[in-house]
């Protein structure tokens, strides 16, 4: 008997497609060939005018909905969006999930062979940023029938993605929404990413990003990575009303090992993550976090970029989220005010820090919903 | 020509002492004898009741004020209040000075030699909480024939030892300075010290702590541990202000290496502290603050400890700080108040974040100044 839930999209299989045109990248630099790994979720309509584009953060990739099996116990990383009935209603939307490029999860990255050498790429992959995403989202939209999105939508880096398509392909979407992001990295965010890569980098089983020759993994450097980016995902009070001050056993102990059950769920947290994801990755994500910036070529003028930018925005934020807050969200909405154009923007009551997007939360998931049914697409 | 300021105390020159009397520790264990390197400023007068004990915080020494040497850039860690005129005026105070035991600037520390092995402790040092450190104030206070304390006085850790004194000699002060400070770390504040020293202990150079006698330091590790304390004594809104997105070079070279300036910055900061300080000194630190909270023994309720205090308080917070935020000291305020005690409360604007507590405000300063004039002393 499947335990799975009947709001849910179900058994999903992911898909993958191969594109041989060179990807030109903002670097200079370019990938020559390159597979997406994605998942999709509903049925593209015959005016293919209901198609959804769900980007994913830091460390999501494609599995946004649905379960990969009966067993699975836990579905995608947006589940709470995506299915019949919900925000992004499987019933008129056709949802399409996209593992983006440089990931660890099938999408070619730096643990993929690249073909010139048959080895793994590993640092050699070249550095990519939103906007290169943007380029093979656009190229997956082509392959797969869509001339315009309903929405592009994505939350904190997922959030960046759907801004850059608003900024560099206007006409190809009706809907952009931006949850818990930010039009660019503070100085402050800048640092906690600079110390994590610092991490990865020190860890002596990273051997300059060659760890796949070595047959090892930097895992130690990445768990350290992992916990200091689970902190700031988490809201100080949420931390504080989960683990307070409790200890791990009955009493200190008065040496270096755990004492408080917050540095032990930090440990357990850190080393899951390190024994499933690419460090070599994490590096990557955390580079196209900082290098976002689109206001940049307008001289820091976000509002000159929107003005040629004919898209409807929904934008939320979440009280506790410290990574990307809502005063960050506020200067994206005043960029679209000031370029009068159309834009929702809710800002919700939560306990969940960053992580709030990715929680249940009644307000946010009845808001972001009526929202998404006013989005018109043909029957 | 000496450079040196007429409003500083001048030249300084640090003073040891040795105990042989064993320091029972909380957590059971003991240190046989250690030394303690402290300095003074001003003069003790006949009555002995102008002294003032400074405490310092995690990453700074007995050295708070006047300078070593003509050729000193800096001056000690808390010059701007210590000195003729300053609000610990040295034309009025004694000050004692001390380090810490368990510390890397002379007092008995990991570092130091064990007797009993003639060996470095190492990660034998018995950990030490801020009420082992109040023991061996207050023996040093007996030696130095300091009967009761003007004042103790600290911000951040250093407020902890006044908080604890106030706590646990009672009739042995008559003023706790509590700058920037908390009660207890929150869950996010010793999420934040796991972190540190996770990293630290994954450096391959740390050797379990025995990195004496492989004749090597865990450098890269005690750099990321700095780089991310870092983060959390400045403010968002100051590393926005000095560095925002500024890159270190012209353009973008989009690789690993440092592009925007905070990163370098970062980076030298924590190098040049790497470089002089040691690292099983800044994991007993960082244990020292996650143990402490005097409330404990009262099953949580301050009131209740503070009921037993007749100290008088002056309690100071800073706007910007997000380590120890101005909520943190209302805290300790409302258990003072709670208990009918004596407190004096400010908080003052400013955009430097914890490191406030350290850097010249002239509404702080004058606010702290008449506080300290009103204690009174013997002539």
């Amino acid at each position: 008997m499947s335990s799975i839930p009947t709001t849910s999209v179900g058994i999903v299989r992911p898909k993958t497609l191969h594109f041989d045109e060179p990807l030109e990248l903002v670097s200079g630099k370019k990938i020559e060939q390159y597979d997406i790994v994605y998942e999709t979720y509903g049925e593209l309509n015959v005016a293919a005018d209901n198609a959804i584009l769900v980007c994913h953060a830091l460390s999501a990739d494609h599995h946004a909905a649905g379960y990969h099996n009966e067993n699975d116990s836990k579905p995608g990383w947006w589940d709470i969006c995506i299915g019949p009935g919900k925000p992004i209603d499987t019933d008129r939307f056709f949802v399409v999930s996209p593992s983006n490029l440089g990931h660890c999860s099938g999408s070619t990255g730096p643990r993929s062979i690249d073909p010139k050498t048959d080895k793994a790429y590993g640092p050699d992959f070249p550095i990519v940023t939103v906007s290169d995403w943007v380029n093979y989202q656009k190229r997956l939209a082509d392959k797969l029938g869509i001339s315009q999105w309903a929405a592009v939508a994505g939350g904190s880096l997922g959030g960046m993605q759907a801004m850059q398509w608003a900024v560099q392909f206007p006409d190809m979407l009706r809907n952009a929404i931006v949850i818990a992001s930010a039009p660019k990295l503070s100085a402050q965010n800048i640092a906690f990413n600079a110390v994590a890569r610092q991490a990865i980098m020190n860890d002596p089983n990273f051997h300059g990003g060659h760890y796949y020759e070595h047959d090892t993994v930097p895992a130690s450097g990445l768990k350290v990575a992992r916990m200091l980016g689970h902190i700031t995902y988490l809201s100080d009070d949420a931390m504080g009303d989960k683990f307070g001050r409790e200890l791990k056993n009955e009493q200190l102990n008065y040496d270096y090992g755990v004492e408080f059950q917050v540095e032990s769920y930090l440990r357990y947290q850190g080393e899951s993550f390190a024994g499933r994801f690419d460090a070599n990755t994490y590096l990557l994500m955390t580079k196209a976090l900082d290098y976002f910036d689109p206001a940049e070529k307008e001289g820091g003028n976000l509002a000159a970029v929107f003005e040629k930018v004919q898209v409807k925005f929904f934008l939320a934020s979440f009280t506790t989220d410290w990574r990307f807050s809502p005063e960050r969200s506020r200067e994206i909405v005043s960029a679209l005010t000031d370029a009068k154009r159309d834009v929702s923007y809710l800002e919700f009551e939560s306990n969940h820090g960053h992580d709030a997007f990715l929680v249940q939360n009644d307000d946010y998931i009845d808001a972001f919903g009526a929202y998404m049914e006013n989005i018109e697409v043909s029957t």
